[in-house]
């Protein structure tokens, strides 16, 4: 019996990708619903319209709003949190090391980050933190780190993010289901995998 | 015994507080929470950050997933949706209307301006129709119509304005407690409201 696929979009300096990233797989797993984890970037997307930094910045009100909210979000969830400084961090050579992970380490590599970065407050720009949060994921830090920063994984990194706005995408976290439809928003999780669910044909 | 009190403060033109209208006297109502409707503008908010339209133009892509998520919106709720031409429209007129009605009557008209706008297709600045949906509302339209155009309503409502700015209200539709937590959007209807009830502390 075949099972319903999302895929599974996330920034890594994305605040609500966070606690989205951190239940997910439950929310997949309890549903039967097979997950691809998608790290793209929204700087290209922003640029798109000319935001040159994330727009919790840009409208200063709807910024301290977001803090508040993910400080209740994580409270409500147990999850630790901590407003990282600066913010938006750089995640795209995170992004590019979970680019370049087997499926089987990106998940592991990927609540790594966030919980180094809004639990724990460490720049995820870093490399020698970035090479701690690889080994816990369980593979090896050297050679991830250097396939990261070659053409092919930079090359299939922006190929995410073209893909992602084929989609539509135009924020994180998003989730896409196998026809299309695009869910935005750690709010929408528990709808995007229900959708992927009943509108799945195979059996 | 005093029960916990909110202000639910929406914009006519916005599409996520046509949902928020329609479903919000109800969610008050079986929690005990009694209920302050707060017409205001986000036009003078959005003016603050330099936009002069709607975020959802400004950005075509979430603009392109709004328009979806309200018709699965609507759909789940059954409530009726057409996308209004233009859009935004200019809720100006019904806002300051709203602001100079009795409030037992400005619930009724305010459910009645979402309906027509975005259940019907109508044009919410167009005089008729707000005649006509301020009968429905249970007023009389003339000297409602006289009266929302003066100085004193006029005022009242830049004055909300103020007061929303004040509360670091940044889009609609928004929450506030007694306490000055804001909750921002349809989605956070129940959260806000549950927050006013646990953190009520009359008896």
């Amino acid at each position: 019996m075949s099972r319903p696929i999302v895929q599974f979009w996330y920034e890594f300096a994305s605040t609500y990708s966070y606690p989205a990233a951190m239940r997910i797989e439950d929310l997949a797993e309890r549903r039967g619903v097979e997950l691809r984890w998608r790290p793209f970037l929204l700087g290209p997307i922003f640029a798109q319209v000319g935001w040159t930094t994330s727009p919790f910045n840009l409208m200063p009100a709807k910024g301290a709003y977001m803090w508040r909210d993910m400080e209740r979000i994580c409270a409500d969830s147990g999850l630790p949190f901590r407003r990282p400084d600066p913010f938006p961090q750089n995640g795209l050579k995170a992004a590019r090391i979970a680019t370049a992970l087997a499926s089987d380490q990106v998940a592991r590599f990927s609540r790594a980050v966030y919980l180094a970065q809004f639990g724990e407050g460490w720049r995820i720009d870093n490399e020698a933190v970035l090479a701690t949060l690889v080994t816990h994921s369980g593979a090896e830090a050297e050679p991830i780190l250097a396939r990261a920063a070659s053409d092919e994984i930079k090359a299939r990194l922006r190929d995410s993010v073209d893909e992602a706005k084929g989609f539509g995408i135009f924020g994180a976290p998003s989730v896409t289901c196998a026809d299309g439809e695009l869910f935005w928003g750690n709010d929408r999780l528990e709808q995007a995998l229900d959708h992927a669910l009943n509108t799945h044909a195979g059996g």
